[in-house]
């Protein structure tokens, strides 16, 4: 069965495999002191246009979230998150497991504003209240949307008016950044968050994530939080490798594209059978609302998660394209769906 | 100015205090292992009518919820509250800071049920999600409403039912159990609850919680999370004597039903001049809505809380009676109100 | 049965239980945002010269050393401590539940000297290994040493040099400051420590001890970190009257030179019948190195502590005056040791 | 230069890349719920002998030793550790960080016994002390000597019947296994440990060891505890497609002793020197102990590590031999070696 599950069911890109294929025995420096990682670095610096940056590769995404959250922290601080951020429901509790608590806040599209976080700091106003020191977003959200640049910048601004941190998580980085209407470049992140994340494992890499610190008051010692919550990888190379790949000649941005692309595909097909959608999710995620007949049927060659069930006739899938997804396999898909349609009964 | 503030804004119960003063010098083990935290054990075992239940005393309430919720609990494992509960919003994150995500449930009137409790167990499946095990809830609520026989027993068997504990915050226990319309006796409480604590602080005690641990699993050296907790007093005998004070002739009960009482008078006040409330609290906390001109009024006079600001022109506050509360007190209260009242202008 | 087991055997001085008795049913702000507390800094901060310490009052010793030390501590910074220190075999490893290392060094005195340490920073180079951070004192040491100035001013002097918090743990710190010998003064330590506490549970309070930090850098929302450990008592003026009585007219210093005069006594009489001692233990605990039938003989009328077995034929005992010692006890004490001597047989 | 630094300075082995490679764009689900992993399960199963062990596979050792530790312990207990033990001084506090203080004891050849461990037990007595509930090894331990089977043997049964779990660190369990004088089987370690780990990355893997649990009591929910530690790799497969190569054809032990086979080489090189060793070390570390001037001239060729220094004259080293070694580079090495001594003025 063909998987529309999610955009980390496939190996690594080719590029990615043939770098290390070609790297050989050549003997490396271990814990990512090594000249890979430093040559990714500086392609990285390049492409966000920050030289002044720290740059840390992870091995993934929760890891990268929960180093560097109990890293910035003190320990009665508090990081704010949408209800739907991963952090809050798909990390095992791991940001509350190095001791923080997450205020999570209802919000219909997954994003963040000012005017939502603002009730949770007037309520936080003395000791016997944990305290909020950091916001936690990512882009594309939890649900396929998208941050615009005012958006972002109104955050920013009010992240720094009150004294907490803004961190994004970019696991989906690349999809977010190419995906239609989208405003925010790459080089807008490093002056408008204290650190964020360009997520290698959902675009193409075999594995890792490259943290991306800005703020110079998160950077000393860091690599001794990463040691210690088992972050750095003994072949640390690995990672440099990979993410010289992906940042060699556009290569991130354009799998993320592609991703996208694959998805306005499948999107086409839904949106002709008069398909709705759960919110407008602009990226690699589509959200579509199926009676349960179809998506039955769909399942029975098609492996995809299913996200909520708005009621008791329709279900909200999730289908999910990657780097990997192919034009024919969406034409395929067409084509079943077109059948699943005709042979309703 | 007189306060209403809460009801730990008093010293002891006179009793308790002659019974420190009268030890004079007498030489006592440390750390509770002494002759009247063995009698004060007694008494309260005699009380709950539960000879095999483990009693320890701590110092505060804070310290007791997280000392008992860290040791009953896996790392990956959560505690579901109220989104009102005490641990959730008062305690700066104590249960978070032990590793454990609380996982935060609205409720009007701060109880927890079944209905309420289920679409988080359906919504928490596998390991990406922490594992709900604990169900923390305080009779009285931290809104002053308390728990019916037939909601306990429905709780306890769900929680039975779907592998969760159950932890009763006793906090103003005698309150909750001398509270108008209340049903649940004492003795029920080791049949229905895996552990509860019984409050001193807010009944007459300079400090200190009972904690009663009744599910055999959860017994095996909890003395050892205490003293890492910080929880094991050098003078544990300081405890011991108020609870054998507290539990002797049954001043524990005494106490709380005068709290009530003297905040069933205030009640009374407020309910003739038309106040109405948040909600039906029934024990020593009041939550009076008053018009804005007429709480700035009372706060030139008397200490209170505010409580929340259902609208512009009104104010929800706390008025907390306590052991300590006198009638003249009261009656001193009503006098001032009805001038009040009267000069609004 | 008489007991020397330790220095809180007893309850409190009589001006500290007048106090509490007189105060009646006053009302007091929780917490410790009392007027007692505020008044009993003044006093602190007169009796060590140093008006910009921020003082807090915590219920215990080994809440206070785990609430600051975590406090002060990145999550990959260690403290370093004697081996024989409190926080690294008497508290439950109370330190590393709150996530840090301590690195234990050998010392035959109790006493921590830079030549000591240094081989401790050699060894931390890189963040393969936790980062020494902190040096933990105790002042006298568990086994009763103490410090004398030149010792203090060169370790001060070594942990600044390399950019390590110097913490003072002052349990019996009474004892200590009025130890035959003792050449350091209460107003030296603002200046060659960056934080210290007072004991009071030890030095004839109820409980409770008195943390001051002098570093700038320690001392912003530390209220945070006690209220989430439990350790902000609700009437935390309780500890607010006690420190008022212990530092009016010196009362403080005058028990714990009572304590250690008592100590004098008994070793005197230990001295007369030849007894050796483990090292020189000049404050109010006495190690006497004691064949074993007599420590089973003393063992009949006294409670002490077994401290350590030197060889099959002796133990070491601990022995443990106190601020509520009476000389009659040690004259009935050298009455019944006399009689043991002379019935040996 | 040619690195002896350790045994993971080159990528993976021939047949773990080709197997990567040639899986393509194969679809997996991911976190490790796909065949490769169930695959390379059986295979370990049946090389361990012990259908009834759970398996899983993590990214690395100090992870996977947090992991384990975290989820076995309460959080009161502690581990015992060698003081050379690598959580002990080489994983920057990770054991600490999750809660729990490290027993270390000194020994001499790395290696623990009933006898070193029995003192710690007598010491620790009750809730005072933290419970020693855990004795971790490593085999080859830190300073390359192996454990043999009456050693383990008696460890094992001193364990039990002391109520404690004994964890082995098999990083380099390969080359233990296959060392001169090993008489210990794979099959016999579920027998006589609770859990212990088949290191990958130091074993021609690209990253990732194999934890092997035995102890019923330790299995459940453990994935829980692994999602919340950042331990289960989005794509999983990863780790399953390379312990299916190492675990087909006995691959896994034919790279261990082959690392093995080149330091025995090089060990023969010193010994016909004079060169003198660091204790009995038959796996594939070794610590010669080389006057100053050679391993200066040594360094200008090779990298190595620095291990200690015994007296100011001399410099115990750390040459280690991978599976990636090949013959001829210990024939360049001792070509180079033989010149240095020559050319030694």
């Amino acid at each position: 069965m063909y998987s529309f599950k999610n955009d980390y069911s496939e190996s690594a890109h080719p590029n990615i495999l043939k770098a290390i294929i070609d790297a050989g025995l050549e003997q490396n420096d271990g814990y990512g002191m090594d000249s890979h990682c430093e040559n990714a670095k500086v392609l990285i610096k390049k492409a966000i246009q920050c030289e002044s940056a720290d740059i840390h590769f992870l091995p993934g995404g929760t890891i990268t979230n929960s180093t560097f959250i109990s890293y910035a922290l003190k320990p009665y601080q508090a990081v704010i998150s949408a209800d739907t951020g991963h952090i809050n429901i798909h990390e095992t509790g791991a940001v509350e497991a190095s001791g923080h608590k997450i205020l999570d806040i209802a919000t219909p599209d997954g994003k963040l504003t000012p005017e939502l976080i603002q009730p949770v700091l007037a309520q936080h106003q003395d000791e016997h209240w944990v305290q909020p020191k950091m916001v936690y977003i990512s882009n594309p959200t939890e649900i396929g949307t998208i941050y615009y640049k005012t958006e972002l910048e109104n955050l920013s601004k009010y992240c720094k008016e009150n004294d907490m941190l803004l961190f994004l998580d970019g696991a989906r980085l690349a999809m977010g950044l190419t995906a239609k209407g989208n405003d925010i470049a790459l080089i807008d992140l490093p002056k408008l968050v204290d650190a964020f994340y360009i997520g290698g494992t959902k675009v193409g890499a075999l594995f890792g994530e490259a943290l991306v610190i800005t703020n110079d008051l998160l950077k000393k010692d860091f690599r001794f939080n990463m040691k210690q919550r088992g972050a750095i990888l003994a072949k640390g190379w690995l990672l440099g490798m990979q993410f010289e790949e992906l940042f060699k000649d556009n290569l991130y941005f354009e799998l993320g594209l592609h991703a996208n692309n694959m998805a306005y595909l499948l999107k086409t097909i839904f949106e002709k059978a008069g398909v709705s959608f759960l919110g407008d999710a602009p990226s690699n995620q589509l959200f579509p609302i199926l009676p349960n007949w179809l998506l039955e049927k769909i399942s029975q060659k098609y492996i995809i998660s299913v996200w909520s069930k708005p009621d008791s006739h329709h279900t909200c899938a999730r289908f999910c394209t990657s780097w990997a997804t192919q034009e024919t396999d969406i034409i395929s898909f067409e084509k079943d769906f077109s059948e699943m349609l005709i042979n309703k009964k």
